[in-house]
């Protein structure tokens, strides 16, 4: 006889979370910090009445297992870790809500569900405090790059490997995390909007069709300093001028390719009033689901900065930050999200998500993987002001438990011969 | 019987005092130093030849007087400071084109020329250590603010007062610089171009029609954060984009107006590339001869400024910087200026003055007032590589004493009855 999971209960834990690990300016929980312990100290605490095996892996990400018939695993996961001043429900509230799914199915099942079914709390998600973020998930997939995250250390110097230490995790060891990816049948993450998109809708609730990839990238324009005074307008190397037409340009590049452009940062040298700019240095962000739609954003970025260079008798470099390929989500489970979303809802968009997610890592590592968002307030997150009404929160942890319902019987079907 | 002034000896002094003033990294002539104290020795020295009352004014101009038949006088004004690391002429040319002038009317009336000629070595033209440019000629036309200047500090946090007092100078006096106006019938000023145009018409040496009056702003966009990768494109507010706009739009501005208008700072807030620009500020520096353009090329900025910032769904406002009349040169000068440059060149082109000199107080003073610029190879200036080929220098030496010699004709014939 089936059971139902309290979504008031998980919304009544998540405050307790925010009087425990928040102050006046927003959650607390940066990761290997002592709040943050404290927060998951309190998780344990909570996990305690279930018949759940607790362990911390090699990197420091923290599973709770209740053991079932099949030792093939459905995993829910989220972060308890946050930003300095951070939204109460970002990461958290994959966590609380695992919980309850874990306490609905432990109930039904009366301790013997068909599956193994686990939750994860992953070790650093946001890394506020290195500049690295998906430091556990990444461990686990093993995309993690030692060399990169080796020499990183925060604003007081304190290399990564040393604040790891003194939360009794090896450095050297971290990606034996892998080991947890035995059996892994599935991964579900809630998770909230972080933008406008559901708000603009007026739903609560989207089906995640992917990570977006990403190209990063420097854009140096190289002019010639003059004097603001004594220099004619068709005299001058102007390096503001090619970087200024590509904050325009970058809404037309999306308007034919879709996904999402941003210059973020535009910086000038000399960049005194009386001199004409000798060199701009702007930032370019671009994402998109698809990666031959995102090749071609890039590629049209930097024939037209050339195009604006070659026009301002500048010369024009670029130097790339970072790229990420797209990880598209499975698509049975995507289905299955979506019939779970109108279980409760009368609709259920499918949204890219902009910004990463442990759940991109996990699908890197082969495991068919799903996300859900849950509607944003404001569309602002990483702040204080971070909100979501509570009756879609409630409607959020209803929808997960029909998701990890039906795609434990999708594993279990996969079981047969 | 005419005498002639010697060019050559010129060109020897000013490498005379590059090198004793002078490191491999330019001249080093910042006012109120030590190396601007032997510069200034040095020049006493070279004057001490003829028989001129020296004296230091209120605020530490040097006064070289020829009393003549007449109290009326023509001045010749230079300054021998510099920027650190500057240019070898910029500045030292004038004073020492003055220094052969003297020397050149001594000798051709036997110690009694018609009317008083003097010579003026301005303190702190360029304002180097204290941000503030034209001091002395300030003091002098009584322009100078003491409110302002009295809180000018320089980067180890000595004041300005402090720094006058360890050269002598008082500061509460400094505006009895202007009994130095007594008498004054003409001002007369050479400067090397510090811009491209003469190079550009392959021409030695220009008429200048005045200084460019300024409009100097920063304009500041103030949008909406929001993260590079949730926020689509159509719901952001991009401060960045209607600041961008704005640098096209200065060159369709002095399109229509003429002048030069410059943005040399591009700042951004956050500033990071994961966000879309909340704020966004730029300097806007407008230059013109004419006030009625100027104010033209003011308007339509800020009209375009409103327009771009509606666009993108932003708020901008404007916060002044700085704002300078346009000062016209005197036209019977202007004639005679011209016709000097034409006794040793073919042509004399008539230009603005976009940088402020010394000469622009000196007409704001009422003083009837031109200047001739010589041309500037690479157009650069306030750098150790400003210089100007010895030939125009020579020329400029010859052009200028012919507009000093018809300029004490039109002195005396103003005294007429």
């Amino acid at each position: 006889m089936p059971s139902f999971p309290d979504p008031k209960r998980t919304v009544a834990e998540l405050k307790e979370l925010r009087a425990l690990t928040g102050t006046e300016d927003g959650a607390q929980r940066v990761a290997f910090t002592k709040t943050w312990q404290e927060a998951r100290a309190w998780l344990k605490e909570k996990m305690a009445e279930l018949p759940a095996e607790e362990h911390a892996d090699a990197a420091g990400n923290l599973w709770f297992t209740l053991k079932g018939e099949s030792e093939k695993a459905l995993i829910i996961g989220g972060h308890m870790d946050s930003v300095p001043n951070g939204g109460w429900l970002d990461g958290s509230l994959n966590v609380m809500c695992g919980v309850e799914i874990l306490r609905r199915i432990h109930e039904e099942f009366g301790g013997n569900p068909p599956v193994t079914v686990r939750l994860v709390d992953w070790a650093d998600e946001e890394g506020a405090r290195f500049g690295k973020s998906l430091f556990g998930s990444a461990a686990f997939s093993g995309n993690l790059d030692m060399e990169e995250a080796r020499v990183l250390k925060d604003r007081d110097g304190v290399p990564l490997p040393d604040a790891l230490g003194e939360c009794g995790i090896d450095f050297e060891n971290v990606k034996q995390a892998r080991v947890e990816q035995k059996n892994a049948a599935a991964y579900l993450e809630l998770h909230i909007e972080q933008g406008p998109v559901l708000l603009d809708l007026d739903l609560p609730l989207a089906v995640v069709q992917g990570t977006y990839g990403v190209e990063r990238h420097e854009i140096i324009f190289h002019g010639q300093a003059a004097h603001s005074g004594s220099t004619p307008m068709n005299r001058r190397k102007d390096a503001l001028l090619p970087a200024a037409r590509m904050a325009a340009e970058i809404y037309k590049i999306t308007g034919r390719h879709g996904g999402v452009c941003t210059i973020g940062s535009c910086k000038t040298e000399p960049g005194i009033v009386t001199s004409v700019v000798e060199g701009c240095r702007i930032t370019l962000d671009q994402r998109h689901l698809d990666p031959v739609a995102l090749a071609s954003m890039l590629d049209d970025a930097k024939v037209a900065s050339e195009r604006f260079a070659s026009e301002a008798n500048v010369t024009v470099r670029w130097e790339k930050i970072l790229g990420i390929a797209p990880q598209p989500f499975h698509a049975k489970l995507m289905d299955f999200c979506t019939e779970a979303i109108l279980q409760v809802s009368g609709e259920a968009p499918h949204l890219p998500s902009g910004p990463l997610h442990d759940a991109a890592e996990v699908s890197a590592a082969g495991i068919p993987t799903v996300m859900m968002f849950v509607q944003s307030l404001h569309g602002i997150s990483h702040n204080k002001i971070e909100d979501t009404r509570e009756e879609h929160i409630e409607l959020s942890v209803l929808a997960m438990d029909h998701l990890a319902r039906r795609t434990m019987e999708w594993i279990q079907e996969n079981e047969k011969p």
